[in-house]
């Protein structure tokens, strides 16, 4: 393979048959991670996608693949995840060269100190001359391991609504107020997050999580005067997951109204639901059946490399199941089975692909 | 007044009018307070009880009157409350003495520094020539003023329970984890905080109070996987307060079980409450109605003074109304026509005391 590091330091092997069509294939996913991390995260599908590259020798596959290896997924360094794979969308908006990381040194001079010119980061894009993306990756949830199965076709990613709300009651002392004169805003909070689980539950696919929680003056004899709360939701519809948020809101102001809290919320992110490519995901399912595997599609509730570039060009995710569910975690791992899987889903997407573009 | 400084640091004053008996009536509260304090909490009741020694004189009481000041009641310096009232309930532990505050200073060393003598606390105890003690006190609470009443006898301080109960689940991913493969702690202490509030609100007089919550990792995008949450329960009667924090416990064992949450528990407090003397609480109540006060009767849900002096002499309270229900800040105060209504209160009091020795 003829290999480079682009400007946005993703590192990419060419591999190019004889005679190969112009088309070319993009594989790969992300080399980074996170502090205190696991081996798979990531890593996993670069190395799937230099399998394939072999496979594709064998199906005498006639495109060109190109394998990425994308820097910057997790955002640990700058705060902003997917820099490699915006790069490659033709997506990096120049002002997240201004980024600071902890020690202060901007992403643009890390950039030009990993002696790379951050003034040709255009030049990653992907051309017109691709006939898709594959990204394949370990699914850090648990649903394969539940259904027994090792490999999914990812349909879509999640979109996904990020919110902060603030309900402020009256901090008094725990002894002497009687719960009739209380407004209790950890009280009304914790009303509302049964509200959030209980919705949730209801609804296909609807994920809502309130994982954090802020008190004042959180102590043991004061009734609390103020609880924050975040709310997380995602769905891969993005009207099912706005309702579902307006719902919230709607609950959320009713428990505040009735116990006299005053409610505030800000929002911090809307992102919406991003479809995988049909045909791609179609020749995934194909593979599995013809690899004797269940045809498994999901819902991805975590972002990837491959939304990005779907943007760009036709993109399409494997999944291979997580066991524990664990990822970003040193106990995070894969199994070999699976591996084999992915594989053996690999030679038979190759084939079709061969055919169609045949 | 003859006024001394005993062991403990409280600052005593004895009137003795001429051929008085050989009983004394105690009267007094405390004069420290908290950090970033008001100006009523404690001094008030002390300031006030130098006033009944003038309507004493005046009602012509046959017994000597000692003031005290008491020391050391919030327990700010050395975390443990009381220290003054101890000593004169003649329950002052020695090994509270090896208690340091935060300079590394013992309180045994406080009391030398202070010119005292800490191994003569014992000198400080009441002796049997004690007909009772009456404290008057800032309600620190709401109830007086929602009533729209002047002041109420205290018919006994509450017991007080408090523990901690930590939920135990999976931190997991907030997208990747679909519902129903959660072990979500906060949303089960979500559910759990629920019961303790509409527990309460059942109960007459019962109160119940989470005011504190500590979840692990505490982000936005992460299943809390530990919810720490405090419990705190006050009721005048020990087995209602005791039969409503076992149905607590019995409640969150069940909301554990059924999310598969592990549930621990520890108990930081467990205190009696403690009644006031009859006799002294039914003459303050008959002084309101002559004083053409309504008689109102309350239970407080603070410590006091009172509660450790009545340990050994019959002991009784005032409370007074606490404007907005404010203490422990500076906006605290009191209506000068409730102060009016405590010396009022006062004058009659003394009467029946005269009557009753006479």
């Amino acid at each position: 393979m003829t290999v480079k590091t682009d400007a946005a330091g993703n590192l990419r092997g060419l591999w190019k048959p004889p005679d190969a069509e112009t088309k070319r294939l993009i594989l790969g996913s992300h080399i980074d991670s996170v502090p205190n991390a696991g081996a798979y995260d990531g890593v996993l599908g670069v190395a799937l996608a230099l399998e394939w590259v072999d496979l594709a020798r064998e199906v005498k596959l006639p495109l060109a693949i190109e394998v990425i290896a994308f820097s910057e997924e997790e955002g640990v360094r700058f705060g902003v995840p997917f820099i490699g794979s915006r790069a490659v969308a033709g997506r990096m908006d120049p002002a997240l060269l201004l980024l600071k990381d902890a020690g202060g040194v901007t992403l643009g001079d890390a950039i030009r100190d990993f002696r790379l010119d951050p003034s040709r980061l255009d030049d990653a894009a992907l051309d017109a001359d691709v006939l898709g993306f594959v990204e394949m990756h370990i699914e850090q949830g648990p649903v394969l391991e539940s259904e027994g199965l090792s490999v999914a076709a990812v349909e879509a990613i999640v979109g996904q609504s990020r919110l902060t709300l603030e309900f402020t009651g009256r901090a008094n002392h725990a002894g002497t107020t009687p719960m009739r004169l209380r407004h209790d805003a950890l009280a009304g909070a914790a009303e509302w997050i049964s509200s959030v689980e209980s919705m949730a539950r209801k609804a296909d696919g609807l994920i809502a999580t309130a994982g954090r929680i802020d008190v004042q003056p959180n102590a043991a004899n004061v009734i609390a005067g103020v609880a924050r709360v975040s709310l997380d939701v995602r769905h891969a519809d993005d009207l099912t997951r706005k309702t579902a948020v307006e719902s919230l809101l709607a609950e959320a102001r009713a428990i505040a109204g009735k116990r006299g809290l005053a409610l505030e919320r800000t929002q911090q992110m809307d992102q919406p639901a991003v479809p995988m490519d049909e045909r791609l995901t179609a020749f995934l399912v194909e593979a599995m059946a013809a690899s004797g595997l269940k045809e498994k599609r999901m819902i991805s509730g975590a972002g990837h490399d491959a939304m990005v570039v779907a943007s760009r060009v036709p993109a399409a995710m494997l999944f291979l199941r997580s066991p524990g569910g664990i990822s970003h975690h040193p106990d995070e791992t894969v199994r070999e089975e699976d591996v084999e899987a992915a594989l053996h889903v690999g030679g038979k997407f190759l084939e079709r692909v061969v055919t169609a573009v045949g």
